[in-house]
């Protein structure tokens, strides 16, 4: 089963703000409600994020009352709009959104041939990404070894992506292969995305986990109980700084000073070699609820007026990583050359 | 008012569990529930502990039917042992409980003599924390520069000790100073010292400050944002190694990654000039559902047979420390001498 699909007209999506507790699906009919879920977090996971947004666009095209070509191509250029301004860091949703305008605007049929043409290209990125997760999990399978006990940060399995996994796929490829694993997830503050989601995957894939807070990790890394560190990304720079998940840089910084394997899990579609370095990612700060909004022993955690800051993401500096895992491959230091080779193998074989 | 003091012949702690929703004062007269309150953190913070543990032996030399001196001092050595077992990091638990054995072992005079000795040696002891807590702060707040921002870890306030504070007693004497001070707070994941306590202190004293979860202090950091990070301590080898609250190893390489001075602020009597280097330090590994206890949007963090690791301390290695902050100075690297230096300074002038 996959986290995003497209069944009897509607885009389903696994409600991932109310797991573990209750399993809900919810369905989408317009691009605005697609907007907002990716911007509610109903979604998460830049995979699963632009697959999201690719289904929306292909909605929209359905919602669009336009009979002509021209005026379908303003109605998707205002939801792109939409779209692409629901969360600003993870590229992999501007990718897809601009991926499908794309397929618009060279289409050479009817409005309603774009219509169909954009509901298919939607399907084709969703199925690639699983393609793509398969790829990336075998090359990083080849990094982990029998007996590994791995620290992994927020959530990148089947629930951010369409299926299987960027980090966590790399996770449960290895265990396929027979490798014995251990996990250490991060609950991953403020959302918890490693406590409520992470770990209610590995339990369906039966995969041994323990959960640590996140601060916990500098302990189990110095204490020489952790042999890898894997986590996803929601983009890449071009000289292989990675934003991801906030908690990332600190946790490659203690894996670094305990000469301890960091890896990013990555598909090319987050990778943007439009930006040279990681200091022009745009960093999304959310509402300080999502911070304070936890309850300790059944009370509030904070003092009534207290004021939070609840920045989304970090980044990491490239020189933390031993290597950048992508389908194509698994790319080296120093990453401007080799994450140039990965995207263009990528261009070279899909375009 | 203080948060360990002596009443009506009975020991009042402030119940640090049920803050910030409920002030709620709880008094203790017999050492087993004096324990029992250390272990259940009822009290916590490493000056705090062992002045309840000072005051708990009393109170065991009050419960004991002696009447001679001999047998007395075998009730008090029981009791010894059992606050001393209560918890195993903080080295003032067993540094107080020892220093009260000493001046009953030593004590002339009768059984009841040396039951009042008992009870005006832990009073001497929790007045001199007050005093030494001011003197640091004294040497910590030449430290801070008006304007600064200061990212602090787990709780080392008024809650800590037994007024003032360590850490953050440096933080309000900078602040009396008339020096403008912001504090990221750490919530300090599990147990949420940070947000449940130290933002309540702040509140208190009109200190402007604002909640992080523990993995945002990296990004603060690196964004330029946070000028120094303080912390105080549970034990310090004769090294300068530092076992403190869990997380405070990560904060401190997130600090050193960015060339922003890192004090640790610590009574000597948290020094343990015994332990060559921190590796020696008992670190203590608590209940998992400290872990997994609290709760998101009203539903369970984690499914329902996970499991979770919970060490409650980690180990800062001395070369992260930018100074030791004492109540007889700043001990500066190389740590070995000038930690001899603080303590030695204060056999001179204290005993």
């Amino acid at each position: 089963m996959r986290s995003v699909y497209w069944e009897d007209n509607e885009l389903k999506l696994i409600d991932q703000r109310s797991l573990p507790g209750h399993f809900e699906l919810l369905a989408y009919r317009d691009h605005n409600s697609v907007a907002r879920a990716i911007k509610d977090m109903v979604v998460r996971g830049a995979p699963a994020i632009g697959a999201t947004a690719a289904f929306g666009l292909a909605i929209a095209a359905n919602e669009s009352t336009a009979v002509s070509v021209p005026d379908l191509l303003v109605d998707l250029r205002n939801a792109a709009a939409v779209l692409k301004s629901a969360r600003p860091t993870a590229v992999n949703l501007a990718w897809a959104v601009d991926r499908l305008t794309r397929v618009a605007a060279a289409h050479k049929g009817s409005a309603d041939d774009i219509r169909a043409a954009l509901l298919q290209e939607a399907q084709r990125l969703a199925d690639e990404d699983v393609a793509i997760n398969k790829a990336m999990a075998k090359h990083g399978a080849a990094l982990i070894d029998d007996g590994d006990t791995i620290i992994h940060h927020c959530n990148t399995g089947a629930l951010a992506t369409v299926d299987w996994g960027t980090a966590l796929g790399v996770i449960r490829t290895a265990h396929e292969q027979g490798k014995y694993i251990h996990v250490l997830v991060d609950e991953t503050r403020p959302r918890l995305q490693g406590a409520r989601l992470t770990a209610w995957e590995l339990e369906q894939y039966g995969i041994s986990y323990e959960i640590i807070t996140d601060n916990m990790s500098g302990y189990f890394l110095k204490a020489g109980k952790a042999q890898k560190v894997l986590f996803g990304a929601d983009r890449v720079a071009a000289n292989g700084d990675v934003a991801n998940k906030i908690g990332t840089y600190m946790l490659a910084l203690a894996a670094h000073d305990n000469n301890v394997p960091v890896y990013a899990v990555v598909p090319t579609p987050t990778i943007d070699l439009s930006l040279a370095n990681g200091n022009l990612i745009p960093i999304e700060e959310r509402d300080s609820d999502e911070v304070l909004g936890i309850q300790f022993h059944g009370q509030p955690i904070a003092p009534k007026n207290a004021r939070a800051r609840n920045p989304a993401f970090d980044v990491t500096p490239q020189r933390l990583l031993s290597g950048i895992v992508t389908e194509n491959g698994v790319a080296a230091p120093p990453f401007e050359a080799s994450l140039k080779k990965m995207v263009k193998s990528n261009q070279h074989e899909h375009l």
